[in-house]
């Protein structure tokens, strides 16, 4: 059941959009013509810009338009530290914690094989000419905790491995605000693995 | 914290879409941009076509890019039922029910002073014209259950009182599925004062 043909067009267009449904979809697009016409204009005019303009950071390929991504660009950052995350979307995470403030490298995905994604999809000549050529003391793999993340992980540490740096993993364990009976195995494994000392002055 | 200027409009300009916060604007972008950038660009293709072609239907007011709406168009719906509905979203919620086979009238919106929305908004000319020239027998009266529909059928009611038309409301009581506890007084009262017999052979 539809209203028009072009409405429907509109509605199925939304579904591209994570985690937006039929039911979803029908109330946006019903929205966007009804009341925010204006919006909706500008939504339709930013998205084709962004998609004609928006490349990848020449040193960290993270999603921009710009040539040199903001961070890349920055003087205020630790030019010895270069932290691995996936995705832009990783990068943003760890900025907007705001508790570094080294270089990133983006592998723009992780190794699959059952994705066909092999080590030729990561980037990894531009990883070795910016370790090449910029004074790098230490490299954090900030790949995600899942088996292809650490897959990757694994493999970044081989691949690294000959070179004279301190090649670091982001630790593994409770999650802050978590509650233990409803953690995975894997999880309190990881945290019973690497527990530590408490002092009673311990730091915050 | 941003990516860049341009992402960071993309971002801004999602938040339009009902239900969409800063967290889940920021995950589409980077969706958009990154995993799906064929589906975007069909988005935004789409979006500013329906932005210029879709309009209201010349009878019923529904959003529409055809001169005449599909249900306005067909002869198989009953034309002496005609049912008034708020917006295009309700009158899909009732086609989507599949149990209504009569005619419909959008008003695009309903009586509020508050926001300044008086009787002229609603299209009744355009009503008017529809009960004098067609072979309309019964008019359903299916706003919300809000203070702002009650009132606009309570109006409507009014307008009509004079026609030879008979007047109905969609029936008040409880939702099929829900749980009297928790359901509000409101609701209660009038599924109480609506009570009807209950035989054993009851149909279902």
């Amino acid at each position: 059941m539809h209203l028009s043909p072009l409405i429907d067009e509109l509605i199925q267009a939304l579904r591209c959009l994570p985690g937006v449904g039929p039911k979803s979809a029908q109330r946006m697009a019903l929205h966007l013509l009804e009341r925010t016409p204006d919006a909706a204009q500008r939504l339709a005019d930013v998205l084709g810009r962004a998609l004609a303009e928006v490349g990848h950071c020449s040193a960290c390929r993270t999603l921009t338009e710009e040539p040199l991504c903001r961070i890349c660009r920055s003087e205020q950052r630790d030019a010895s530290l270069i932290c691995i995350v996936e995705t832009p979307a990783d990068m943003l995470a760890l900025e907007q914690s705001g508790i570094y403030a080294g270089q990133y490298f983006v592998l723009l995905g992780h190794l699959s094989p059952l994705e066909g994604l092999g080590p030729e999809s990561l980037g990894l000549d531009q990883l070795q000419a910016r370790l090449d050529q910029e004074p790098i003391e230490e490299v954090i793999l900030a790949t995600n905790p899942t088996l292809e993340g650490e897959t990757t992980a694994q493999y970044l540490a081989e691949w690294l491995s000959h070179r004279d740096i301190q090649v670091t993993r982001l630790a593994h364990g409770l999650p802050v605000g978590g509650e233990l009976e409803y953690l995975d195995g894997g999880t309190l494994s990881r945290a019973l693995a690497g527990r530590s000392g408490f002092s009673i002055h311990q730091e915050k």
